[in-house]
């Protein structure tokens, strides 16, 4: 039976104990010597003592590189110092690390990104990336008990797909035997298609993939994609609202289980949000921050840098991360949202930004297969293109709206993260399919 | 705000409703009217009587075809026959259905499953379809709970990758940018990464990919493998142990939560199995039901015809469902299971069985980089075909161990259906990419 090194305290003074885990640090002082042993709980000191421990560890310690596995028995013992402390009898080296390190993943100076990347099995041991992977943990189950709560399925769709889920561009090919397959852009398809069936309430986490030659801080071609569709939503507001408790739910959860760790490796505070978020319409956005965009097309969207002034706009004016912006033209909406009543060039879509950065899209959607066959026409997709996608409205299907959640952009800006890669454990974009 | 089907009990006699739903049947016996209307809850029935319904909604009625969508305001009513029902006061005709439907997917004669599933999106609406994705996630939720409370932190790994992950048969190509990649056939080589890492506990719900021309009930292209691995696992008995939990938790939580439904409609009793499961040696099983393995090849395996008998076998001799097979030839496994070390012609790795169908592979890892590369190339796979794996384990890495899970398999042996496409949402084989 292991000890997790968190145990090793001084309530457990006397214990006799068995550790392991990786070395991070030896030194030896001369019949006096120390190892920082971190395992997935932290570090715990262990301390080689002549007259106590046998003269052959040492000796064994001599041979034994930096971050090889050992496993070490002993006896804990307060120490003022390192709060308690296990003065070891016996180690045993359990598998031996190659010198040198292939990078240095926790030195003062900061390896490259990308090179820590191509070593990424060596990168993250770096508790700063456990921690990265321990939040988004945190957040993916506090999001899936929240949907659960509110009577959600969760189901998995195929990501294998006969025709483009969405634009035709973008698209992965795969050889299906003698035929052509593409991987799904998106659930979108099959969430809606589970709302035709009569599921009502669903959701998923599931990759999706997008074949952009994108080589920016938030792109990747592979990625965790958290979905939902509901039937019966009368707008796109009652799923911002949805939206809006679900990350006030978790950013609490993070900080119940993580703030102490976060602030101690990040230097990070994490705050719960206020709510409602700010919402703005994407006309007025576009002309509070690009009005330069406007004049170019008539039926503009922010882009990227306009994203980011906009957060910083209403950082200033309401001091709020988050701002849904609403009303985007149906000119830059894929052809399934629904157009607005009041004004059919406007859609019930929003976009969620956190920090300057989209996060989500959202929409009630056309649930109508006449007036969807007709808006997908208008968008120039043909019906063979789309598969059996319109077939799904024909027998009768519940109006709905849903929403797509890319899982890792809000762990790059809930922890502050420089590149949203930082938050794939191992990730894909146009020049890295390794490791 | 819609009342849910399950809600129309005698107790809420006199409450005034809005319901909504897919029409399943209507009869217009004259002044008097009857809709079965059908919601995920349920069957709610609703009366149209001359004198309280306006005369308008009947006539309504007579043009909405069978399952269309339709909302429905009325007042509860006690009932005899049917304990509570629905005194329609108006009818909201919200998306009528295409006549004739595609397919009958509640008939008295089955429709066939292939062209059912031509038709998902309708056959989903049967309400034992229903049930069982219900079932399906609430083992998929028991199973994830109870890995989070053993310590374990859910994953997600790359289905993208630039080499095989086991054997570089059955691989789907994919084309990345310039380059070919390849869809997952398993999460094995990034699971193991991260243990690595010193993740210690980890596992993933994921789809992984087989491109196999196996046409059989049992197998599908793309479906979902619920797969763990631990770090300082001693043994494969280890993680035997903790599967036995694992399932006998998930039975349980389905038996609380459908035992009646599973009995109603699929006249199926859900039993919690008892533990231990019996563990038979592979040689042994071959020995008692498939001697004529043996003489044919001296590493014999069960094939599936072997797997069946050997499922019969032991649940006359043990009254079990479960069992598992043990001390695998190396010759029939993957190169990074563990030899034996009191006969390295055998494994550490088990398969278990569940009523005669293999549903989980499972063994301690090989964690030696060099008795790794070793059996890497006694199995003639090449280093690079490898891409990074080797170099996983040159760093220092723990003992461990853990398992793949076939989700849909169970699924579909605990609810005794006939057909693995049965537990898979939107299935894909050889000859299906649509819907």
């Amino acid at each position: 039976m292991i000890t997790k090194n968190s145990e090793i305290t001084p309530k457990a003074d006397g214990r006799h104990v068995k550790l392991a885990g990786f070395v991070q640090h030896y030194r030896d002082l001369g019949g006096l010597a120390f190892i920082k042993l971190r395992d997935s709980t932290g570090i715990a000191q262990l301390v080689l003592k002549k007259g106590i421990t046998p003269d052959s560890e040492f000796k064994k310690m001599e041979e034994i590189p930096r971050e090889s596995v050992i496993i070490a028995t002993g006896t804990v013992r307060k120490s003022k110092q390192a709060g308690a402390e296990v003065i070891v009898e016996e180690i045993i080296n359990m598998n031996p690390a190659k010198t040198p390190l292939a990078i240095e993943f926790m030195g003062k100076v900061e390896t490259d990104l990308s090179k820590r990347l191509d070593y990424r099995w060596l990168d993250l041991r770096n508790p700063k990336n456990l921690l990265v992977f321990s939040v988004s943990n945190t957040i993916e189950q506090s999001f899936r008990q929240f949907m659960l709560e509110k009577g959600f399925m969760e189901i998995h769709t195929p990501k294998l797909m006969a025709s483009p889920s969405e634009s035709g561009a973008e698209l992965f090919e795969v050889t299906y035997f003698k035929k052509k397959a593409y991987l799904a852009q998106s659930p979108q398809f099959y969430k809606q298609m589970a709302i035709a069936s009569g599921f009502e309430r669903v959701f998923e986490f599931g990759q999706v993939y997008r074949a952009e030659e994108s080589r920016t801080v938030k792109h990747t071609t592979e990625f965790l994609s958290f979905d939902m569709e509901k039937a019966w939503v009368e707008s796109e507001e009652e799923l911002m609202k949805l939206e809006e408790e679900i990350i006030v739910n978790a950013v609490n959860a993070v900080e119940k289980a993580h703030s102490e760790k976060i602030k101690e490796l990040l230097g990070r505070e994490i705050k719960t949000p206020k709510t409602p978020f700010p919402r703005i319409k994407v006309k007025e956005a576009v002309e509070k921050v690009a009005p330069h965009l406007l004049e170019a097309d008539e039926f503009s969207e922010l882009d990227s840098e306009g994203e980011k002034k906009l957060g910083e706009y209403i950082k200033q004016k309401h001091d709020q991360d988050f701002v849904f912006l609403t009303h985007f033209p149906y000119a830059v909406r894929p052809f399934y949202h629904m157009k607005r009543e009041e004004d059919p060039t406007l859609t019930k879509s929003y976009d969620l930004l956190y920090k300057g950065m989209e996060i989500t899209t959202g929409a009630q959607r056309e649930h109508r297969p006449d007036v969807l066959r007709k808006q997908a026409k208008e968008k120039g997709l043909t019906e063979k293109g789309l598969g059996k996608y319109l077939e799904f409205f024909e027998y009768g299907c519940p109006p709905h709206g849903g929403w797509g959640f890319g899982v890792a952009r809000f762990v790059m800006q809930l922890l502050g993260l420089p590149n949203v890669r930082e938050a794939n454990l191992v990730p894909r974009d146009p020049d890295r399919l390794l490791p």
